[in-house]
């Protein structure tokens, strides 16, 4: 892509996908921007706007070919380019993360992950084993990992976050409610939990 | 309130707030604009037009007084203003977002948690008791829930929503990995988890 496209479109792209895969498993054909708007419970010409924004949206004379403009949505937002993770803290959040099944389908690929309860080391969440934390930088260096999902506890973050950074990671997507200090060559995204509900309730 | 305060800013400022609740817990009295935006690796001006946007910011002459302008981030995004919610699903991240402590602090309180697996019904999470589905509508009712936060698996999403609309819940958090079908007077927050990421690794 030679145009940056902005967060909230990259958003509605991958809610637009989610439902052109659900309409791939009914084996529907066709959809038209008014049927995607009225799921989305957004505007017709807003979601036109966005497909424009493809280099080839499957446009036809009754809408969008399903096929053309899920394939399009992922060559655009980069899912066949394999992103390789791992998984900091095997506890309830990075558990459900694990098992989050679809992330593979957009080239988020997880490789291991880590923990220092020697209860969790050895078992297997599906199908990726969870490992003694100490051996995460040799796995990261050998694997060539690009992202660490940070889910340990508000408490241990920083302190995980720093280890993070001696073993060479340099992008944490950070679940933790801490905002973490790291050097500037290091990426940090906050997944704000709390941002996101309020974006949602501030005018309940 | 009377201005519209825009998503991004919203998602800001619960990062300064978590920066704030930090420095109080540390006992540290004053806190510049540059200090934040050095720990957020943003522009310190960005910072300043931010906090602009409260009503009393706390500005003094060595920057902000911590408390204040906590107080003031609390004010303005009606933390105080508690609403009240349940969760839908007891699997690990129905379980993970029972556990994640500081919701309270920012004024959602969790009632309640709904699954229908026999095995899961009566245990408690976080001093939350897991209960049986059916009795989701009744318990709405009583307890006047303003928001469902639906974490059950993709594939049971949208009857779980139909069930949840039929209960009269008006507000439906939903991190299930599925665009939901629901009445215009219903209003869904997806929580894309993979839109998320993707603005964030778009560019690796």
């Amino acid at each position: 892509m030679n145009t940056k496209i902005s967060d909230k479109v990259i958003n509605r792209l991958t809610l637009y996908h989610c439902i052109l895969s659900d309409y791939i498993n009914e084996n529907i054909e066709f959809i038209s921007s008014k049927q995607i708007s009225q799921m989305l419970h957004i505007d017709d010409s807003q979601v036109r706007k966005d497909i424009s924004l493809l280099n080839n949206s499957g446009k036809c004379r009754v809408g969008y070919i399903v096929k053309e403009l899920k394939d399009s949505i992922e060559k655009t937002l980069g899912f066949n380019k394999t992103k390789k993770a791992l998984i900091v803290g095997a506890g309830n959040l990075g558990t459900a993360i694990a098992n989050y099944g679809n992330f593979t389908d957009y080239g988020l690929q997880i490789l291991a992950i880590f923990d220092n309860d020697k209860q969790k080391i050895g078992k297997i969440i599906n199908g990726i084993e969870i490992q003694d934390i100490y051996s995460l930088p040799a796995a990261a260096y050998k694997n060539e990992i690009d992202i660490a999902i940070l889910t340990v506890p508000a408490q241990y973050a920083q302190s995980t976050a720093d280890f993070l950074v001696d073993s060479h990671i340099k992008y944490i997507w950070n679940f933790a409610p801490k905002v973490l200090s790291v050097p500037d060559n290091v990426q940090v995204w906050n997944e704000n939990l709390m941002g996101n509900l309020l974006q949602f309730t501030y005018n309940i």
